[in-house]
């Protein structure tokens, strides 16, 4: 049998594996700084938790989990009764009550409802875990894949909001991925649609809208005329979209289009007040947090800030996004939780910084120095040393066996080992080792103990953190 | 409607999530300095890839994943047929194609039958993941848990066992877990099954070995007649377990007893050869490794030596294991690879760390210093500092409303943060700091200056390994 593993999934081989744990790892400590908290939740959510949850087409993209024991017969007939409605499009639970977790959203809201009577409030929380969709599999779409969330409910401060934006920037920066960080505001949004006639108009104007960047200005219009917008609103919705220049420019102009619209001066205060306090703290030159009145997403679920981040000079879609939302935990039975979140795209992440050469060099070497295999006595000597440098903290390995000099050498290089250590018989007799650089080929002679010293890490307490 | 999660699923929290990290982190750490590579193979396999590989019962604890569009009419008579053949206890395509990953060596076999022209071997490989199984849920045994697997492929050297134990020993002493390494080959025991009339006694001798600990030698030699072994077998049999001494000790009886077996000659040979190269390279005095001919674990499937991990001092099971095997991906049409391998029971090892008291103070604090926000101005001063910190490596927070001072210690004594750093208007107009621990009571006022120098970290760097 030739095997093989179901469409829109991977293995990560070790590479692979080392690149995507920097990016994790690297996102990982600037939530831990920020006073983040993790949570972990099963694979597994019942089926009840899930469903309704994700609008029509998003549950059927629900991979739903067979219930154990059918073949018994003593569940057959309830199984097949059971199996007539999921023909028919329904769930039941003698078939299947559990599925795969589809975002982490949902399974966060359904903890906090479980557990809000236990949680300190306001509770910031961040998640890193796989995800599972029966979507269609092509190019940078995945069956299973990470999210990498981080949220704080329980709280309407906008110091919640700021502190995001310097998560965004802390983090791009220390994965050398210069971003923009793009913000706007659902009231803003609101704002506008009252000035084109009503609320009601929100939706019609922001579908629109969210189509700018692939359609062009007049496409957007003609839709809108379509979606029966008077040709007066519309040339307030362009005016909105023309807007340009620095933030500040921006907000003014804004200030002016939709003056009489408290929802939007309300929202316009909002973003102010963010980019007043968090750019100034932003330490890096490769991030630029930028008003973007265009941006739209997520609409029926956000109620405030709006956020999304875009890598520079790479052609790709949005690599993180989120905002402020009114309430998490309703659906649960628990209201009156508000909170806002971020998310990082991970796999989008890792394609912008292939594409930008943007991995540190470390990640290339896992192991450092190769001990060569040169005979019984020889390779226990270099056993000794190596296990002393391990003990240090330097990741090294001892051949095998006891082969050519050849095929050693082709094992450092194939596995990008930089170093190879060789003790042999007239190097055990003077306790000393040919150090050999395999990049520059440099080779020098060193004593055990200068070995050691040169490899000498801060031990455990580097991997502890 | 009042949410919960699956049976035998479990949420992790925080505090729950750092010390399963402390444990995984602490492993991961000494798999990669050993040169290990990590690999990650997707949660779900293709059902053929996982079906008759655990036995029959093993099969049954599979989870099974339905296929999607089964109420899309074009699929509906497919749907039926294979539903009658699932009550049937067949497998079928039409309605389950995908599972649920049973534990990480099928799923490792799987990929390096899949890469083998491409892989270096000896590969050595670690992965840690989580596995589901439809078991009966109880104490101890979920539903879903991790694995956390290292293994050698492609090389028969008998260094890989001896660094295996170094792995061991090197893992559980930075865990503080006192363990003996239990050591045993099946080669001996074949040796033994010899000397008691023929190979074909093997399975017999072993099933009833498996039992001593439970139901002490009496009932063994019970079983074993009853298995049909003679009383001259059954008293080499009890001569062989009544074994005892130092590791020396035991060798040299045992190579008595089995004097003419070479198989069982063999086996003491190579315990020999890995007890010599490894014990004196163990730096601690928790760690014994014992040559232990009772141990008798997973038959079928290990060839060489075997390995267990008993925590001393806590009535628990083994906590790990591993052995030689001959041929990992036969299965899977590629011959030929040996391999020897060892896990770690992370939910064990979890237990027996909370019974000790094991875990590092450090797992207990996340957050390192709160900062009190009181009114804007102040709290502005003190988010620029909190940043500075937070740059440094210090994880800290501003509490994220300016709400009365006993509100924001309950937060820092609820969150266990170990100090709180005060900015009133005071200590804005002189660039200072109240700093208060709140463990020991003690306050003093500081620079900002002093504060950062007091909690300078590394940066950056402590993050990345």
């Amino acid at each position: 049998m030739k095997p093989s593993i179901p469409q829109g999934t991977r293995d990560f081989g070790p590479e692979v594996v080392r690149k995507r744990q920097f990016i994790l790892q690297t996102i990982r400590s600037v939530f831990e700084r920020y006073g983040f908290q993790p949570l972990e939740t099963p694979a597994m959510e019942n089926l009840d938790t899930l469903m309704g949850k994700y609008g029509e087409e998003g549950d059927k993209l629900i991979f739903k989990i067979l219930n154990n024991g059918l073949s018994d017969p003593k569940n057959s007939e309830k199984a097949k009764q059971a199996f007539e409605n999921v023909l028919q499009g329904k769930n039941d639970k003698n078939l299947t009550e559990r599925a795969l977790k589809y975002d982490l959203t949902i399974p966060f809201a359904r903890y906090v409802a479980m557990n809000h009577g236990q949680l300190t409030l306001p509770f910031k929380r961040y998640q890193i875990q796989p995800v599972w969709r029966a979507d269609r599999p092509q190019k940078g779409r995945y069956r299973e894949f990470y999210q990498c969330d981080a949220d704080v409910v329980g709280s309407n401060s906008l110091l919640n909001e700021v502190e995001l934006v310097l998560i965004y920037a802390t983090a791009f920066s220390a994965l050398n991925i210069p971003v923009e960080i793009r913000l706007n505001n659902r009231r803003i949004l609101a704002g506008l649609a009252a000035a084109c006639g009503g609320s009601d108009k929100l939706v019609d104007i922001t579908v629109a809208i969210d189509k700018l960047d692939k359609i062009g200005i007049e496409k957007v219009k003609e839709e809108l005329t379509t979606r029966g917008l008077s040709d007066t609103q519309i040339a307030i919705i362009e005016r909105y979209l023309n807007i340009s220049g620095s933030n500040d420019e921006k907000i003014a102009a804004l200030s002016d289009l939709l003056a009489g619209e408290e929802s939007a001066l309300k929202g316009l205060a909002e973003t102010r007040t963010i980019l007043n306090q968090a750019v100034p703290l932003i330490g890096s030159d490769t991030i630029d947090v930028v008003v973007d009145f265009t941006l739209a997403r997520g609409l029926n679920y956000y109620t405030g800030t709006i956020f999304e981040i875009k890598a520079k000079g790479v052609q790709m879609g949005s690599i993180g996004g989120g905002g402020r939302y009114d309430d998490l935990t309703g659906l649960f039975g628990v209201p009156g939780i508000p909170g806002v979140g971020i998310s990082f795209g991970v796999d989008r992440i890792y394609d912008v910084m292939e594409e930008l050469g943007a991995f540190p060099e470390s990640v290339h070497t896992s192991t450092e120095i190769l001990f060569f295999n040169l005979g019984e006595t020889e390779s226990l000597a270099a056993l000794a040393l190596c296990t002393k440098l391990r003990n240090h903290g330097t990741a090294c390995e001892l051949y095998h066996e006891n082969v050519k000099f050849n095929k050693q050498f082709s094992y450092a290089d194939k596995r990008n080992i930089p170093y190879v250590a060789i003790i042999g018989s007239e190097e055990l007799e003077s306790k000393t080792v040919t150090l050999k650089n395999i990049v520059t080929g440099h080779q020098e002679k060193k004593s055990w103990a200068e070995l050691e010293e040169q490899f000498k890490k801060n031990g455990w307490n580097t991997s502890k953190n």
